[in-house]
Order: structure tokens, then C-alpha cells, then sequence
């Protein structure tokens, strides 16, 4: 297997953010190819639909970022075995899409008409989003068998971006307010020894 | 294991068609639960995050179609053993997955606006989408493996949604006219026997 690699902005978060992690976790050699926002326009003319993140292995350019994530997952050690218990991993992953989606959604647009749109995207779907991880996570470490899955690294990076005070309109209070035991888990997963040791470095 | 709810519109196509065919496929009973578009205002208030298609399994309520298209099509064998394979299968699949919300995006605009949107959508992302499947395909009756699995039933849902007419400013010959060869898969897999034996009775 030739070295993969993985190319994205350069950014401590977003799509590619739970894929690095994951090949880091599981100790996995690879490349971290990352470009300034800047260049995006120049580099998506060759990638496979225009997209970032995207995996380079054996040859092949592999888009979509939850496929690359279970897959780099697998391989990593951190997806669950069981068939339904993967079926849960991939709702909470494919629900964090639906929202990202969402949110990129509003982006371009600015004053009123950006808050007008961002207040609505909080009540109708990310607090709603918060409030139901919160009941998948029943108290727990992990979303997924009790252990690390690429569902808990999805909701991180998912996590901190709301929390990162770079959404305006998204008070990054809003996780912590709505949902106390959500952050708890939040936080809790962040002094994973893993994930400290990643960001000791990034 | 109890047996299987899928709750989705009353509509031979959609999020929950590949869903049905893996099941059916699979010789897997199940319940169809279909229910009008009018009643989808009372439908949400009992699904998780207001979405649907869902599954009921063992007493959970389970969204997401992707991940439960995966999940059904483990259970019904159309799905790869190999995760590299499976990487490639999700892929197509989440890349579907990505078209269909630009599309849902276009729906609630009319007259200029809806043929401005639907016109720049299909030249920016719908027709690059086609011919990036028809190289996917490169030639074969299947997507993975050579073998019928649950990619070929969520681009068969789609490319049935293309070209049924139902979206306006969508040119139903646009599959035909741009990706010949894609359209020629395409008629081949309405031919296999399974998905001809389901549609004699939906």
C-alpha cells in the first residue's frame, strides 16, 4: 500500500479533521496535504467533483468525507464490527453532514439577511441536532461501544467549529447551554490521550 | 429480530427506494410504511430530527439513508466484503446523497428563479456528477465488484428521479445525451430480474 494522503485546507477542523485524526490514532503513516483557502479554487479543478477532502491511495483520488472517514477508520482500528452497531456510527456521522451542509449554506450571505438565516439554522436544526446526539450519547464516554469510533471524532470536529466563535450569529455558548452533558463529553474527549498528543503538535 | 419498519413518502423512488429494493432483493420481509406528502407535517413530529426515511429496528428509530441503505444492504449481501471496495461504494453514494440536497435546494423557488437555479445546477454540478459515474463505471454492468450492490440502487434511484420528468428545467434526455454509456448501464439494471420482479408489483 503506497502512502495516502489526505488534502484539505489548512485548517485544525472541518471534513478532513476526524480523517487525520483517525490515521493518526491508529498510527498510520500519511501524508497531510494542505493548501490556503486561497488556492482552492486552483486546486479544485483536480479533484474528483470539484471536492476537498480528498484521499490519494493506490493510485486512485477518493472524494466524499464520511466514506473516507469509516474507511480510514477501519483501517485504524476505530469502527465499530458489528453491522448495527456501524449503522448507529454512520447516523451520527451522516446527520453531522446534514447539518454541515447547512450551515455552509449560509455562507455569502452577510448582515441581516446572515443573522435572519443563521437564528433560524440554530433553533430549527442545530440546537434540535445538539439535543439528539445528547439522547444518542445516553450518559456515556463514546457514542459507539463504549470505546473511541470515527462517530466521536466527527462530533469533535463538529463541536468545535460551533464552538470556535468563527460562526457569527452561533453564540459558542450554544452547546454548553442547551446541552451540559454533551459538553461534558466534549470536553472529557478532548484530554483523550491521543487527541491531546495530535494537538500538542497542531 | 423484530421485523423491520421503513417510513418514507408514498412515492416508487426517493431517499428509501435503494432501501426497499435491498430488502426485497435480500428476501429480507419488512413493513413498507408509506404515508401521503400531505401528512409529512404530522410524520416529522414523531421522527427523529424530522427526517425521513426511517427505520424501525428493535425498538430503535433509526435515520440517516445512507447509513441505513448500507446497513440493509449487509443484511441483504449487496454490500462488499472489502473495505477498499466499500470505501469506492459509499463514495458513489454519498456523492448522490450530495446532488440530491442541491436539488431539494432548488425546491420553494418558481418561475425565473426556479429555471435560473435548475440551469446552473445541472451545468455546474448535475452533469459533471453523470459523467464523473459514467468513469466511475468504466464500462461494467455494476458499479463495485462486479456484482449488483446498494450503489447501483441508490444512482438507479437517482437517475430515475433525472429523468422522470418531475423536475422542471431538468431535461429527462440529459443522461442519454451527456453520458450515453451510463444511460446504457442504467437500462441494463432495470433489466435485472430481482428489480424487474419488484417493479411488477410497485
Amino acid at each position: 500500500m503506497s502512502k495516502p494522503k489526505v488534502t484539505y485546507f489548512d485548517v485544525n477542523g472541518g471534513r478532513a479533521e476526524p480523517i487525520r485524526l483517525a490515521f493518526f490514532i491508529g498510527g498510520i503513516e500519511f501524508e497531510d496535504d494542505r493548501f490556503p483557502y486561497a488556492d482552492f479554487a486552483e486546486v479544485k479543478k483536480r479533484t474528483p467533483l470539484g471536492q476537498v477532502p480528498t484521499l490519494e491511495m493506490d493510485g486512485q483520488i477518493i472524494t466524499q468525507s464520511n466514506a473516507i472517514t469509516s474507511y480510514v477508520g477501519k483501517l485504524a482500528g476505530l469502527y465499530p464490527n458489528d453491522d448495527f452497531q456501524a449503522l448507529l456510527c454512520e447516523e451520527i456521522m451522516c446527520s453531522i453532514e446534514d447539518v454541515t451542509t447547512r450551515i455552509v449554506g449560509t455562507f455569502g450571505l452577510d448582515g441581516e439577511a446572515l443573522k435572519t438565516a443563521r437564528e433560524k439554522l440554530l433553533n430549527d436544526y442545530l440546537i434540535p441536532h445538539l439535543k439528539w446526539l445528547e439522547s444518542k450519547l445516553s450518559g456515556n464516554d463514546y457514542f459507539i461501544e463504549s470505546r473511541l469510533t470515527v462517530a466521536d471524532l466527527k462530533v469533535m470536529a463538529h463541536l468545535g467549529w460551533m464552538q470556535s466563535g468563527m460562526l457569527e450569529h452561533i453564540p459558542n455558548t450554544a452547546i454548553a447551554q442547551h446541552t451540559p452533558a454533551l459538553n461534558t463529553y466534549f470536553s472529557k474527549l478532548r484530554q483523550h490521550p491521543k487527541i491531546t498528543e495530535y494537538y500538542q503538535n497542531h
